[in-house]
């Protein structure tokens, strides 16, 4: 069986990023393609390391018109918004109201709370309808409700890492004290905007703090957790800037009222993911790097127990295109469509 | 068909991208693997990233008595020997003698002349009988010798890049005048043995040229330029090291007797290589980039005729570990085997 | 004695180069800085690496009219251009009707040729008789135009370096068959403005060639090759993007009618330079880095004889910021001014 | 008045950053070099960038007999150990026995517990009576202490960066209920000394944790905050890798028994800083990144109090080559001569 697909932003970083997994996804066939500034016909001449690989003409977001969207629906069933937050907004509904599956690689859907979107996006919140049609799409944590889902929030970068590795503390309502996330980020989460703070000569060479207290991912972490133990819980969250293109790596400090032993947060980890083929518990004493998961859909998650302070302390490295994007994307594809959570996403790591 | 493969070298960083390769290879398996020094008693232990996917022990090289060999033998049918320089001297005549397939992706074997090759490599060359069993493995220009050979002698990185874009004006005989190779490879080319030249703090936001006037790959290229034309070539050829992992980019000016123009050029390219999967040709205007080609096995070349000058400048693209060595080795594999040259090439570059 | 300078287009890299320099000159006083667009009302809310050493307000360059420069005239006699291309070319007449000394750092006034100008900066010329006036300020080769001059047009950082090795052989008229110049600079050199091509994710990791065929370096070389040998020069010259924020290198092939010895070549820089604190004539064998040349003033020069092709291969090393752009600047200043022309610039490169 | 000063451990990078100061300093001039490994007879041939600034011999290491320390006192009053943790604990008593002023740059005689230090450097510790003898070189912190010294253990990059943003807490004995430093280093932090973790493709483009519980920094942070406060105090403190050369930022979070305001700290700051020139504290909600005091003395501090979580976090850069190894050391040797303590310490950040 095979899928028709419609990529909506497909000239961003995200879109980039699933097309090359949906060109090897053996159920899906890439079928439209739409961008938001229309600099070149085809997309391999915008990004000529997909020549010989892709041949689809690209057209402007502004023709995505209801008639427009409906003539696509005629051959195409499923679309991906990989479109900045506030364009998502307003395109998802179109595309659901036309019948597409729809899976939103922006932030307008993941926050359930119009009021908390507002004040953290600083733009205007989707309808609150869609708001609760939406599934948020973290693929090992809600796979029972992305399967009967048909419209998917896709987590963002930092959640994903940092939830992936909490969340079998917190729907366990293991009792904590406090929770500090020190979170660095390569550049391309920022996407393919230009920007200062993106430009070659102020990155390289360089580390940085931003975003310090304003981070949209802080809401959307914290909703998680609340739904996972059942109580209001608020996160520490600082993210930093790293002078590498792809990697995020969070590493989470935990107060816990009880102490906890290496084997006991070895024992949580192994119950929630043993069977998740895209989480890699390491053994004790070896921790994550970036580069271990670069191009591929890894969360790979590692922990220390202090023994001097008692807290629990967690890290947990993605690659942020992949599974902090456009991997997780097609990982809820594949949970939504029923099949298997790999297709398409089997790609080893590239190292070095 | 699955065809047991023994892979000796696999530490090393051409060894991994091997291994990359052939886990996801539809008719290969890796049987066995051998390294140099045991630091490890498993792969995924010296290196993370591969954590999931394989889990076979790796023995050390100084194992590899002839019965040992011999026995190996009882599994598998084909090697790849990953050893440095001077290594693969010894080990390759033992494993032909054992009656295995060898692709050798050191230098051992790729110099005819055992003068040159103590000349440029100073060490002992191989053993004339064994030299001239060797097939040089430059997959798109003998295609056929790689095909009935047992015997691989796998390209040197620069030499592949460089050689690929020069073979057409060179099996025509087209006059020239002279050639001037200026080329930049990053630093995974050197592999994972430590020195200076490799410490991060000396090579990060620097660049320099190496090897002036020493670099082992001129005498490869020359002997291949000179099989193709028929007439002792000589070129000229600096490298240069780039504060990257992978890729290397060489720019080539040729100066020939007659006046090119673009399509010309083109025309060249399209004959020789427009079945060739592996190589993209850009279209005129359009240069290569080393990101371009990264993770995958694309020589992208790109051409320019200068109108001011006379003079064509061609620019050639790889992965140094791709088809710098390891994609070029499993496309010798495939070219021997008789199977479609693609299989388990076919990776789409990571980008960005 | 104090010279109180004004600094116009204070914040583009260069400027802001300059800016360091002169803060620590023991002869000059920065008076008045004027930048394009005004984000800040001060230097150090723009560039926080200036915090505690300058307190000047910035002000907009759109102030400049003639009144205000005559009005500037009063507290300052010279004035740095940081400006862009297209726009030195009518901001240096007024400070030079208004009396000022000007130093140019764009490529306005380089080419004497307006026609030449057009064709490849794609712009209108400066007025001929301004050209005229303007005095090319390579301060190892024209010091004493430079020393007399009150109008100097800052050389391009690629023609500094690729002109101080080959002046020595240009002025001896020495014959020459052809120079290939392959030249690679970092990111710095496209100035603070943003572009898809200084964006960190498409630079990092990467390598590639840029104005194929198009760089306005090139005609510069040129004109001052023409200059030198007294008759019409002409050069092949690539530019290539380096991934590291500050250095150029360039390697220059020349085809000699007759052999060099390396003790020629070292002989020849010797007569030229030995009294020049600027440039360093690396030993034989020993070539230069960009990194070596890190934050400094110096142009390293390397040179190899190759015996097998008879080339004579040169290596020149600058920072582009500094001896490619405000270190020259500031050191035409000196010369302008008859001090010693090491006066603020004695900075030793950082290193690693 | 000149001081003559021996430099030990010359070729490593706190050496090399030491002689780059100092070859600038107008009191001091380097009278003998001595390196561990002797590959070179000049200094300037195995750092080229060096070249046309310092023509002193270099010698080994070996030669450090008790007689040949007291031939050294005739022409020379202080040394500077740049020398590795386990050399200087021997060297330093030598030194100090034939009446020289000592400051040495290891960790040596930075713990007053011996049992603590061979419990963290796993070495044995120095004679206790020397412990007791140095004084720990934080400038801002202790400076009477090294007025009064003649025997400086200069502290750690990482410890320098965190204890000057918590002294001005800790000092006061402001309740503190946890405080967790999350710091990122440069990889010029680990020296010269080859390994797999400084090795350029293995850092590249890639991120990790390092050392997890077991840094020497962190028995000597407890120490001081110890010391200021009066109690026992533990730290939380994490170290990573950056793919940089140069730059420490650390991000410490702290946990107050009582709430305080963006206001207080600046005045905590102002107070202990205002006339330290080397700190520069940042103007609320302007944050320090590490390139901003890339090849400078300055340590950079910012603050952020967090209206959500009540925590007040510190972010603080230094250069670790500058401030926090040779810098530091020659603010040490600036104070116990009395001298100005921003002598031959006036450079400028390079930027970018």
């Amino acid at each position: 069986m095979v899928l028709n697909v419609v990529i909506v932003g497909a000239s961003g970083y995200s879109g980039v990023e699933l097309i090359r997994i949906l060109l090897q996804h053996p159920n899906v066939t890439i079928r439209h393609l739409f961008i938001h500034t229309q600099e070149q016909e085809k997309l391999d001449e915008l990004y000529p390391h997909f020549r010989s690989f892709i041949n689809i003409p690209i057209r402007s977001v502004s023709q995505l018109a209801d008639e427009k969207i409906a003539e696509l629906k005629e051959t195409s069933e499923l679309v991906f918004l990989a479109t900045p937050s506030g364009v998502s907004k307003d395109l998802a509904p179109k595309f659901l109201n036309a019948g597409f599956k729809v899976i939103d690689l922006s932030g307008d859907f993941r926050l359930k709370d119009p009021v908390l979107y507002e004040e953290w996006y600083k733009k205007d919140a989707a309808e609150p309808r869609f708001l609760e049609r939406s599934v948020y799409g973290l693929s090992e944590v809600f796979p029972n409700q992305i399967k009967e889902g048909c419209f998917i929030a896709n987590p963002g970068c930092y959640a994903t890492s940092i939830l992936l590795a909490l969340a079998p503390f917190y729907r366990r309502q293991i009792p904590i004290r406090s929770v500090i996330i020190d979170a660095k980020s390569g550049v391309s989460g920022a996407g393919r905007g230009l920007s200062r703070n993106t430009h070659f000569s102020e990155v390289n060479d360089n580390f940085k703090v931003y975003k310090v207290g304003k981070h949209q991912h802080i809401p959307e972490i914290e909703q998680v957790l609340t739904k996972l133990s059942g109580k209001k819980e608020t996160v520490q969250m600082m993210t930093h800037l790293l002078p590498i293109t792809r990697g995020i790596l969070s590493t989470i400090y935990l107060d816990l009222e009880d102490r906890m032993t290496d084997e006991i947060v070895a024992q949580l980890y192994r119950e929630d993911y043993q069977n998740q083929p895209f989480i890699r518990i390491r053994p004790q004493g070896e921790y994550p790097e970036t580069k271990q998961v670069y191009g591929s859909n890894f969360c790979d998650i590692g922990y220390y127990v202090d023994q001097r302070t008692g807290r629990v302390i967690l890290f947990s490295a993605i690659d942020n295109l992949m599974k902090g994007a456009a991997g997780q994307a097609v990982q809820n594809l594949n949970l939504m469509m029923g099949w298997d959570q790999t297709l398409g996403l089997t790609q080893i790591p590239i190292y070095p």
